[in-house]
């Protein structure tokens, strides 16, 4: 049974199917008009690690949206440890999505008569920057168009309309960057693809306050800072202090805190992850080798 | 065989399918990242309105975001027609897609991993805004949010990252209107959901020159503009312009030529369709009746 699944177990449409036959339809609204909100968990040695947090967020950006699938957030929670269950797998990668559906009239355009509806997978571990470029230090390219306004788009709600991301990972690739940082407007830092950025500049660390989801790993770097007697703080960052900064890392579910060595044509200190980086990554996966913000994986869930 | 078709009938990995069977993957980069462009054609009375144009404006959005699905233009055009002959219908809505797909390895992160794909389906007629509204005039909110800056996201791309249109429709239905139009963040008219705008005052007809997707329907309208003999061009329009019209209508495949009658709290003319709005709605029309920018709709393909 277990060997079906482990490739990754998903939910959708009220059953646990492997991942490959997991599918939402071409009509979904969700991907005709990306109306969906998602976020993502991971479990590190069979334990989710701050899942009450990514489930705080996710109700927060359902509710913004006005996504209302018909599970509890306790139905979820479980929906989430047995998508895990079934992978067998100690390390994982799990979503969650709300979905805004199909009209139950067909040719309807009203939102309201959309069923939404809840879709969640497990799959195994993914890096947003591969573990060997963390290990070097990941090199940036700074995105020249503009993050989408938050006027428009609110960040803090976590979605899948990336495009802006996706131009910017393009000229990242065709420049023999690793990934990309996106800007604003009017010259501030916002976020990448799939993570925050932090800068350390004479030992203090930043996180700019706008553009950019309210990560949970971003939660975690802040209070890890705290306990390290770092100053951190969420305020501008204006992009000329990425490019001057003696550090630069990242954070991310996916990943975890994933230090880089080059923003565009600057070369961070020694070309090297910098030192209060790596005190944060090494704090970083101490707290999970010590269960801090663990859950157990309910395995005959 | 041609009812399991009935409902719709859609291509996608290699296959024809009934539309409710048609599905992709919740890992596709065109769900998790809305990185797809797509198009709309429509079918009248068993013939194509102006396949050309859409065909050359998807392949303009393919190439502008770097989709490469391995399908020539010629089995593109194929495949609409055998998608539309499947289903029987007389009158259609066709859509084309091309999605990013997958990474080939598992957990890449690299755009250049994906395989991209082709995906199309035919579904019985769709219009944006209802014929009973069309008819009566349709009531229009001015969405608060901004539109999405074509300098984050270029709008001449057919996309589907709705959410600044989202949030309009949202706004309309709670003031009980029957859709939206989005300014940008300077107060200049974009477009609104799935169609084009146009304002008529003095006699002369204006459509917006930012934000908005160049539109099959909207190229229709300008030229059937300078058949009738009425001035049109296509130039800034503000946010006080809209509210000032003589009269507004929206233009999409999916529906053709649509008159408005209110703009938030302001009633155009006697609260019903405008006299050139109407002209024009009608010679649209007749143009579908005379054949014009027709192809025929291959029913053994």
């Amino acid at each position: 049974m277990q060997s079906r699944f482990q490739g990754g177990a998903a939910f959708v449409r009220g059953a646990f199917v492997p991942i490959a036959e997991a599918s939402i339809s071409p009509l979904d609204w969700a991907f005709t008009r990306s109306d969906a909100v998602y976020d993502v968990v991971h479990v590190f040695e069979d334990g989710f690690y701050r899942l009450a947090d990514h489930l705080d967020r996710f109700a927060v950006s359902m509710r913004t949206r006005r996504l209302a699938p018909p599970e509890s957030r306790a139905q979820i929670e479980a929906i989430l440890h047995r998508c895990v269950a079934l992978t067998g797998l100690s390390d994982s990668y799990v979503a969650m999505v709300a979905l805004r559906g199909r009209p139950r009239i067909p040719g309807s355009r009203k939102i309201e008569d959309c069923d939404n509806h809840f879709m969640a997978y497990a799959v195994p571990w993914i890096d947003v920057i591969p573990k060997d470029v963390q290990a070097r230090g990941a090199h940036l390219w700074i995105a020249t168009k503009p993050r989408v306004p938050d006027a428009s788009v609110d960040p803090t709600v976590k979605n899948y309309q990336w495009s802006d991301f996706t131009s910017g990972l393009f000229e990242a690739q065709d420049n023999g960057f690793d990934s990309a940082i996106v800007c604003d407007d009017a010259g501030f830092v916002t976020e990448g693809p799939g993570f925050n950025v932090f800068i350390v500049k004479d030992g203090q660390v930043r996180t700019p306050d706008r553009g950019s989801l309210h990560g949970i790993t971003r939660k975690s770097v802040l209070e890890l800072c705290g306990m390290l007697g770092i100053p951190a703080a969420i305020a501008p960052v204006r992009r000329d202090e990425l490019e001057d900064a003696d550090e630069v890392f990242l954070a991310t579910t996916a990943g975890g805190v994933m230090p880089a060595a080059r923003i565009n044509g600057t070369i961070l200190g020694n070309d090297r992850p910098g030192p209060v980086s790596l005190r944060i990554k090494d704090a970083y996966w101490q707290q999970h080798r010590d269960g801090t913000h663990r859950t157990d994986v309910i395995r005959d869930a």
